[in-house]
């Protein structure tokens, strides 16, 4: 078991990309056949895996999940951090706080679209943390 | 791999801390580094990752999912089981059925808001089993 | 550390169990106690645990994920490759990419109601890629 921590400092609500981060833990390692663990120990911020070559999607994804959840929405009692609060927890619920990605020949088996991100749910950045464990 | 299993008698719709649980099925298996799976064997409860301070936050989730996909909702042809039984499939696949969480220095490495809870998506209570393999 | 790959032709959207591939990659694996990782390298398909005995429960999935991000959606920019590209990428990033099973007594430890299932989200369909790691 290897661990690797890996912060991002981020400048608002947004995607933050880790898939280099990540690969780095995984040489670092020295794993030819593995699993590489992904995991953020916040619960206004999450983890998905998502198409990386257009950053259309991401804004798509910001677009569908500030109908779905909105800034602001009076349905919502906890709104001790502001309008956008709850709507970072209900985002966060939705998508995922850990993520197991393979390691094959030495290297992260994602597929040719796919990067992983950090996404920030909060319109004021913060210290984010992330965990990697990889095993062998 | 250490594997322990934990029931849960849930008493209807609601969240159900298991962190204590988890943590003590980790300090059992005496791992120092490693990661913990946490899995249960239902589709019409799941896992999260959620906010463990204010239960508001699990109140507004509540709110949030019955809202998306609402007890009875027409659309819905699988009922045999009555008006929340979709819904509770829906909100099921929306949410986890497994999660994995790193072990470090022998503890969950939970950030401080993190509680891990079963999400009763049933109105009628239910034994609801969860399966924890613990890896170092 | 045994992998396996697991190729499924889908023939447009809809569900396609692999629960019987997977549990042929633990039994050849050997495995007594473990974990099975299941993991698909795609953007606009995804894995999901569900019940697996009435497929209406998947046809009102469909429904559901249909009227949340219909096809066509006016808010998206990302409309590459048609109308259900953008929602494709919605419903893998409200779904799992990654899925992890345990291992008990030999067999994956699924629930009797639960069957896993790679979701094609395109119309077109392709030809998708699974990758089953386990470890025991």
């Amino acid at each position: 078991m290897f661990q690797a921590e890996i912060e991002i400092a981020t400048k608002g609500r947004g995607t933050y990309e880790l898939t280099q981060r990540v690969a780095e833990a995984v040489r670092s390692a020295g794993v030819a056949t593995g699993l590489c663990h992904v995991f953020t120990t916040h619960t206004s911020a999450s983890l998905m895996i998502c198409e990386n070559a257009d950053p259309n999607v991401r804004r798509d994804l910001e677009t569908f999940m500030a109908d779905l959840a909105p800034d602001g929405d009076r349905r919502f009692v906890h709104t001790a951090e502001g309008p956008d609060d709850m709507p970072a927890h209900v985002r966060s619920v939705l998508t995922q706080t850990d993520l197991t990605i393979p390691i094959k020949n030495g290297e992260l088996a994602l597929g040719t679209w796919q990067g992983v991100y950090l996404w920030e749910h909060r319109h004021r950045g913060s210290r984010r943390h992330v965990l990697v464990t990889i095993q062998s």
